[in-house]
């Protein structure tokens, strides 16, 4: 048993020792989850549990209660904001977001509204507050935002992508445009998180989950740019501490060194990076959050420990880890199967 | 003008010094072409073009005739061999690939036969054969196979797929039965390509399009000793000449040095790593293939010279570089545009 007020994340975030490994996993707060689903039937919707704070709350403490895990993150969208700049989210069964008004043109952009989070995304805040409540300080509570390049995506191509054709067209054709809507974006983006600090958030991370689509001078110009400013932006301290950055570029692995200058203080790290690649390059200079491939979930129990401990190894000794998955989730995962592998991480010790 | 027989693509692939760097455009024959969907609508279906010789040997030519290519490709599939193998390939339209028997089990795997290409793949070594003889060697032509573990997503997901979970469970669950199907998988692949050779195919080409899905330590075990194994048994020459193998491991851009050990001559990159730094891990001892965004097909003129050029420069003086894209054309890209990124790569005089 931990003592109360278990802070082994946010330590491990800023490469302090802890006796052990802390763990989180994306999107732990899911569909895997029986109680979840039942959660999601009674809301009706997707953006229906996301915008009810006393349903959110539910839902992201689901995982803290079921499992001994180190860190709660607030159960919501990367797209909270262009939702609040009345873009018309819709959430299709089984076929993901979509914009019924995507963002094109100079004048689309233009008429965009800059959300004010104490009114627009007010439901998030309030989530936040409760959350940090029900608590009680057992774990910390992580929020988070998308990356101005990853929310882009989305307006621009008024859904999921594969290719990104339309966006992509505005980098070559358009780049003036698509810098004002990034730089709304990420404006947007530090008072949104700064109220998310300002009510509770211990941590707060960036998901940039399609900078990886990006060529490499690209990523340079049209993402990582725009989470530098925000993070410059936001509040370095709240309740004494330090509220420790993550950012996570998925299928960025290639690219850590470039988070080395802006502000962050930990980067996330998909299962196609090897730790001890990634460790070698950021040296002690990043903590690392990673990196199991989410299908190991699938594995035998015993094949499943392996996987862990060998991630566990490829950190190394030292502090500076925190486990998690290389991505989200997957909603066909056996619950039984998360408790084994936060077991398997908690008995590690090797540090 | 060149000379009749213009081979700086063989010579390029093996690091011999060429007067300019050679040019083609993964799916050069594709649906951007107004008289590829011609074709198309006249053969009725997708797999009904690549079944019959000579249609699959017009638009094979197709953009031969148009552009001053440096190279044909052989207008096929990735999926010929298992089609061959009988599990009910099917292109719906808009919806990619599906086999009506998916393979699952050791049962199924056990089940599926070793395809002879002198009869059940016929079709391909007769279009090759016509391919070579109308190209009246105008430029080499390239033969092509899918790596085993990227054919084996398509069989054993049923189709395409975004995460893989049947086929990685089977990672996690079954691996010796998955170890068995690409066994068979590498096996056809020799028989296939040699068969390509024979028919007249000057260089092949591995598509190893979804090894990037994988962990770098599943990368080692499942893709790459597959395509070694594939490399090893085929023919090396051909009319007298060596026949260069080219990989391409789609996502792969951080592992290119696992490529230096397996036989093959040059390795594909795709628009998310910098040729520069690609060429400082593998030195001379590759060729590169690549690697321009495809989306820049969209930039007006000026900014298509440009970054036509940044690809040019990143790649450096000397030889051993192949202009290509990082991925495939993509249907709506405007033929001129492909006229003006070949003229631009012809242009540039720089080694």
């Amino acid at each position: 048993m931990e003592a109360a007020g278990n802070d082994l994340l946010l330590r491990a975030l800023l490469r302090e020792p802890t006796p052990r490994r802390p763990v989180w996993l994306m999107r732990q707060a899911g569909r895997y989850l029986p109680e979840y689903r039942e959660a999601r039937a009674r809301a009706g919707s997707f953006m229906a549990l996301c915008t009810n704070p006393q349903l959110a709350c539910e839902v992201t403490l689901q995982p803290i209660e079921r499992y001994p895990l180190d860190a709660a993150i607030l159960f919501s969208d990367i797209l909270t904001i262009p939702h609040a700049m009345r873009l018309g989210l819709e959430f299709e069964a089984g076929e993901g977001p979509r914009f019924a008004h995507p963002v094109r043109t100079a004048a689309d952009i233009a008429r965009l509204p800059l959300p004010d989070p104490g009114t627009d995304l007010r439901y998030v805040i309030d989530a936040v507050a409760l959350i940090r409540r029900e608590l009680h300080g057992r774990v910390p509570l992580i929020g988070f935002a998308g990356s101005p390049w990853t929310v882009a995506t989305y307006m621009v191509e008024g859904g999921g992508s594969k290719l990104f054709p339309a966006i992509k067209r505005m980098i070559y054709a358009a780049p003036r445009e698509l810098h004002r809507l990034l730089e709304l974006l990420a404006r947007a983006t530090i008072l949104y998180l700064n109220a998310q600090i300002g009510a509770g958030a211990q941590a707060v991370m960036l998901f940039d989950t399609w900078g990886g689509a990006l060529t490499p001078a690209h990523y340079e110009e049209f993402s990582l740019p725009y989470m530098a400013q925000i993070l410059d932006g936001l509040t370095r301290h709240a309740d004494g501490r330090v509220v420790p950055r993550i950012v996570f570029t998925k299928g960025g692995g290639a690219w850590l060194d470039k988070l080395l200058a802006i502000g962050c203080d930990a980067a996330g790290v998909d299962w196609t990076t090897d730790l001890a690649d990634a460790r070698a390059r950021v040296g002690d200079r990043l903590a690392l959050q990673g990196n199991l491939d989410p299908a190991a979930l699938h594995a035998p129990p015993e094949v499943l420990d392996a996987e862990v401990r060998r991630v566990l190894e490829s950190f190394g000794r030292g502090p500076g880890h925190v486990f998690n998955l290389g991505h989200g989730i997957t909603p066909d995962v056996d619950p039984q199967s998360v408790a084994r592998l936060i077991e398997a991480v908690r008995r590690y010790r090797l540090d």
